[in-house]
């Protein structure tokens, strides 16, 4: 028997003080680096590390499923699939530090997560065009402005627009190499734009691995909300990476698998009638199609990020 | 302008009401969870990373570094080499986990970390017999007894033991698939033990991948203090995991690169002139050789596990 006497939690006086001990031996064990903010953060990320290890007293049993966990992800990444994005994000730490280094400003259209399908080099259309090339689904106009936090309109602005197509996927998932749902395009003098999308449908995360694995364990869908990508960029003001998200999708309410959803970011989309005229008068076929409007509002300049 | 009002650290009160409702989002989303361990798990991991996250306000780009790092652990994992054990250990994770399941028990000799070198099947040796195989090194004569912590001794109980060469590598790490510096034996009828192994000498863990250029770039050596890792395991009794380590091996103030030394397993590493007699009447061809005592003391039961 010990003779030491033991708290509510079980753990004993001596105990606590060989734990902390350890934990102060090796955040000492940082002291000598060079680089401030990295030595900051290696001790910030060891007393947190240890205050999850010592709060759920993990055991060896424990710790042998977070080492598979971590090497079946490893493993599975390649250059098409990032399982360790994929955990960042159904923990929320991908849209925490979103959050944190692109905070609210006043009147300005929020950002969400930047996600795993963007691609450089999407070719540009005019104002008007059609993004969706081969992809699959109902045509939607997107039309809005471009502004700053004093509304004045901002002409040239690029904005990017990448979506995955109606059975959930992005063209970088295609078995060929196809460029199909994401364009990018300019504003007009006044500062507004339009294109035709697809009216966004909702899709899983990538979830035949680990990160699919958990989310199941625990009982979550790997569902992400349907969405709309965009990228905002002008010259002297901050660049804004967001989504827009169907207003009425039932994903929003059971919740969005990445955690993406901001309610500012939620938009009526307006299925047509069949044989509605479009607004630019092109010929949809014979098929039902859906508008929505987003405009835009950049903060100003990078120096708040 | 924003028009809150920032606290010291930047904050406002509005940035970290969205920033606490991520979390708190993050969190109900475990609330299914079938099993409550698994539960209460995920939300504390959830929880220590949010944590971890704000404090040090982490940036896009230290996100990305910190992906990019777990990519590369996972890359360079393979049945021979694991980074991620590696990386847990340099963060003191492993010896946390050991120290919060083998808690020290009055008078039994503590444990210390397993180390991923360990061989199942390693071969037979009698008492006074020899571990050392084709593993080179001055020969060093171990011996002691196995006792429990009312001072009985343990007949029959099974200790593997395994080291470095004298170049500080295990067998596991040689090109070819030579056994060499370990080996398992039983305690006789007293309790004693006895064997020739190798004096232990310093090497450093892996360090040509991720977590030895972080060790890099903090200051940090890799280098392990000298030991000689034992698994000691007997009926009714509380297995023990442990090493010794040399008295007066320089790495011991310097620092353990995986923190794994304690007091208590540091001993006495006595080298005997040329000539001296073996305790066996062994011939060592006129090299020096070296003796060391380790008395083990194993707990009762493992229900303190």
């Amino acid at each position: 028997m010990s003779e030491t006497t033991h708290a509510g939690n079980g753990i004993s006086t001596e105990q606590a003080g060989v734990e902390q001990e350890l934990v102060d031996t090796v955040l000492a064990s940082f002291d000598k680096a060079e680089d401030p903010r990295l030595m900051e953060v290696m001790q910030a990320l060891t007393r947190h590390l240890h205050n999850f290890l010592r709060e759920v007293r993990l055991t060896e049993a424990e710790w042998n499923t977070g080492i598979d966990f971590l090497t079946a992800a490893g493993h599975i990444t390649d250059d098409k699939r990032q399982e360790f994005v994929l955990l960042s994000d159904v923990l929320g730490a991908s849209m925490q530090t979103i959050a944190m280094n692109n905070q609210a400003y006043k009147g300005a259209t929020e950002a969400t997560v930047f996600g795993p399908f963007f691609l450089e080099d999407a070719p540009e259309i005019p104002l008007g065009g059609d993004i969706a090339g081969a992809a699959a689904g109902q045509p939607c106009w997107v039309e809005g402005t471009v502004t700053d936090t004093s509304g004045n309109p901002v002409p040239g602005a690029r904005i990017e627009v990448w979506e995955a197509d109606e059975d959930g996927f992005y063209d970088v998932q295609y078995s060929d190499s196809r460029i199909a749902g994401r364009a990018h395009l300019f504003t007009a003098e006044d500062g507004s734009y339009a294109f035709w999308g697809l009216t966004p449908t909702p899709y899983p995360i990538p979830h035949d691995g680990p990160v699919g694995k958990m989310l199941k364990a625990v009982g979550r869908s790997p569902i992400r909300a349907s969405h709309l990508h965009f990228m905002v960029t002008a010259e002297g003001l901050r660049p804004l990476v967001t989504h827009i998200f169907v207003e009425g999708d039932p994903q929003i309410e059971i919740g969005d698998s990445v955690f993406g959803v901001k309610n500012s970011l939620i938009k009526k989309f307006e299925t047509q009638p069949v044989g509605t005229p479009t607004p630019d008068g092109r010929d949809v076929h014979s098929q039902s199609w859906a508008r929505t409007r987003f405009d835009i509002v950049l903060a100003p300049g990078s120096d708040l990020r």
